[in-house]
């Protein structure tokens, strides 16, 4: 409807990006921190993530994977050994050179030249390394195997051109290392790992993947295969939102990873990483996000409900609170999505109708008002922030209810809503992925500059390898695309490769990323 | 009894720094990364550090405190600006210089010479001044008041003499950061986060402490009033176990932090801050440590039961892990200290003895041992690691009960042990803090090299300050003491300044401290 007024002054279909930014900055989820590449996460945006953090850390912890705690530094020389067996690896990285500040000559400080680091310490942009070094020390015997360790912690990649969320200098994430007898049972690790990125997203974050294998070009140097979960943003783009690797015994022989097996000869284990990062906080908003600010999943929403109590600044007041206290309290004592429900009254001063608007662009799944007139009554007013408009006539779509109705139908719709919000953005992704296209001409066309939102396509290829692949990557490339990943569902293929023409043994998504 | 036979090789009283190394060892906490002054926090130690984190987040978070992130890196100039209006500021810290490695002339990586920093990057050793620069930004008006957050993170202190826990170049803490109108708020807000420490220190970790202001000398740099925990050591000494600063309006002023106060006039803001850190575990290791390992209080136990079956290779071991998982899922439905009990079946290879042993060294609360014989007679045999021995024959104190018993008593078992240790902890505190001592010459005497564990002890002071407080300053640091701090309960005087001969005005600790 053209007379909605929506809550941000940037539409997703005017500019995307420069929406994404509003969201972030309209819900107060982040901002620059006058820190080159680092954000400051604020409360509402912390939130996700600790919510994030919790769900796949249970997820974790029950597939017996164990957190420990590896330095931030990491000395040059492990990269040193890295490098040698890794091509193309990244140098991108903060690098401390000296441990002391003194006074500078011109006042300020400066690093101190009398304690310059011997050896240069590497800020981790990854722990691979010193990881691998502590499991060359644990692990002696078949009896040490599996080794399922699991880290939380910050990283920094050096980046010029940053972006809040999806791409900055430090971010934070986990990392999932594992150490087993042989290529079997890597496998099969590196598999439940990426199912359980699949089904946290699609159960957590109610935002639709596809789990796949990356092709040959864009594994994660030195593994021997790579996959990840793809989702898509409402620009059609593409956002890798998981990896997993399995990376063979390279990595055990660059760290000396070695165990005795069952009949007493030395073996190297077959090791796995896996991990997400606060880059799932961007999809979220580009999945859920709408021209009113940021939706969040119930699952994951830091409060599913908030109170809005219509002060007045009289007598009334009071009694107000109190009645929506006893709201509150209520609701808390109900579970949804197997957790208590989360509640806040929202006693901060200011109109209600202002703060209203605050939560709706901080996507709080529900939001509750209540004046003098619904205490009167035994009422309140309350607004989904997924059906937030009445399209008859363009305003809020208010529903009235009894205090006793809201409170015993909260956790039933909480659940609606977690639900409705993943069948949504799966027809919209559906929809969007194109089938039958069995050209390059067709590719660039479906592609071309003028279609704002072309979506993904589905192509069947032969899964080319060496110089073909890197031909095909090259003509993609001219396209500004990419390959997404082989889906793990392998439904079966019927024509030929796209590229070469050759009988095509799996299908593959195409598609501009982020 | 001298016919035990403990798990430790080192003990207590032999030599109690090489016995917290071997707990921590022996226990499987944390290890040297290899990397200086930092440690790999091995599961055990790392699921102790979960707990203490989730049990103090909830407290925090209860309070209307909001976790925020802020970045790793702070520019140089910030620390400029601090070192000014910070007397004693410290510059021990590692300087990141460059963001990108190459290719060295010799082999191996060097930092690149072209991707060298304009300013150089601290890595925070606290995040002061850059979440100072937030609130400057957070802040307008009286409404935003009080701001109330707190971070959880990695900070970097370059330490050239470290020691796993208690003193590591890189630890991990939680730093709140709060800001007020005036001073009141600011101060009922600096003891609100002292209180809390008190009571999740002797609540969580079953460690008794004195919450108490330090002196004047032991404030944090720019500080107007700090506040500590301080914890007694089985070896007599004191820890300082949690911080809480009234820092008035220097910070405020550093950071531009100002309001718009209630009558339109500008204003600054009242600042605090407080912190614990991973120093709480080496806390926990010498307080409730014994010749055996590690004892870990039930509130922070990552297991609070630990079910070993007596495998023995044959057909009856199915049986056996069966009866075995239901008891461990019968446990799994209790409650202890208001969370559902946790409960591991530890089917790890290996004999079973030699698995009890690990888990008494870990400091598991409560260790459960299954046989075939057992089974038969659904029974089972029962061990607390706070009363682990059998005093009449010096054999492990196993009780045999039936599996219901077991399940029936585990909840309140739990809360017995929980408070059995601190009581334990406080009665050997309360036994080494010594009153009485009213002149240096006895205080000499009190901590002469010869007694190995002479404690505390409690004096009245005068209370002096500036330069007379200094030489009193000195005069202990010749005896290796430092006053600790003064007690919060303020317990009447009636003596004479230990120091001055002035009329006393409070009482004081003195103490060796880490």
């Amino acid at each position: 409807m053209s007379n909605i007024r929506h809550a941000l002054s940037v539409k997703r279909a005017d500019d995307f990006a420069q929406w994404y930014q509003a969201v972030i900055s309209e819900a107060d989820m982040a901002e620059d921190s006058g820190v080159r590449g680092c954000m400051v996460i604020k409360p509402w945006g912390y939130g996700i993530w600790e919510r994030i953090q919790r769900l796949m850390d249970d997820r974790i912890k029950a597939a017996g994977v164990q957190n420990c705690y590896f330095p931030l530094f990491i000395p040059l020389s492990y990269f040193a050994k890295e490098a040698e067996h890794v091509e193309g690896f990244a140098k991108e990285m903060a690098v401390v050179t000296h441990h002391r500040l003194i006074a500078g000559k011109n006042g300020g400080l400066v690093p101190d030249p009398d304690a310059k680091l011997e050896e240069p310490l590497v800020v981790r942009p990854t722990s691979e390394t010193v990881i691998g070094a502590a499991m060359g020390r644990w692990v002696q015997s078949w009896r040490d195997l599996p080794l399922l360790t699991n880290q939380w912690a910050n990283v920094v990649r050096w980046e010029m051109r940053t972006r809040m969320f999806l791409r900055t200098s430090e971010f934070l994430w986990q990392e999932g290392h594992t150490a087993h007898e042989d290529r079997a049972d890597a496998m099969r690790e590196t598999l439940r790992a990426l199912e359980m990125y699949r089904s946290f997203a699609e159960d957590a974050l109610a935002m639709p993947v596809i789990a796949g294998e990356k092709p040959e070009n864009e594994r994660f140097p030195g593994a021997e295969a790579t996959y990840s979960i793809e989702a898509m943003m409402q620009d059609g783009k593409a956002l890798q939102a998981g990896t997993s690797h399995y990376l063979g015994t390279s990595f055990a022989e660059a760290a000396g990873i070695r165990y005795q097996d069952r009949e007493g000869g030395q073996q190297l284990c077959h090791t796995t990483s896996w991990g997400v990062s606060t880059r799932l906080i961007g999809g979220v908003i580009m999945v859920h996000g709408d021209d009113d600010g940021l939706r969040v999943p119930p699952a994951i929403a830091p409060q599913q409900i908030v109170i809005l109590p219509m002060l007045r600044d009289d007598d009334g007041d009071a009694a107000l609170l109190d009645y929506c206290e006893q709201l509150r309290s209520a609701l808390a004592t109900q579970h949804a999505l197997g957790e208590p429900v989360r509640v806040l009254l929202d006693k901060t001063p200011g109109k209600a109708a202002a703060k209203r608007w605050n939560w709706v662009r901080k996507g709080a799944p529900l939001i509750i008002e209540v004046g003098q007139r619904d205490m009167a009554e035994g009422k309140l007013a309350m607004l989904r922030r997924d059906r937030l408009w009445n399209m008859d006539n363009g305003k809020p779509a208010f529903e009235f209810l009894s205090r006793e109705d809201c409170t015993s139908r909260a956790s039933s719709l909480l659940a609606t809503i977690q639900q409705g919000m993943f069948e949504e953005a799966r027809t919209r992704r559906d929809g969007n992925i194109t089938r039958g296209v069995t050209t390059m001409a067709e590719v660039a066309e479906f592609f071309a500059e003028d279609k704002r939102y072309p979506g993904w396509l589905e192509v069947q290829w032969a899964k080319p390898t060496g110089a073909v692949l890197n031909k095909v990557v090259e003509q993609l490339k001219a396209l500004k695309l990419t390959i997404r990943n082989v889906p793990m569902d392998g439904t079966p293929v019927d024509g030929a490769c796209i590229f070469t023409g050759e009988a095509a043994v799996e299908r593959i998504y195409i598609a501009r990323a982020y």
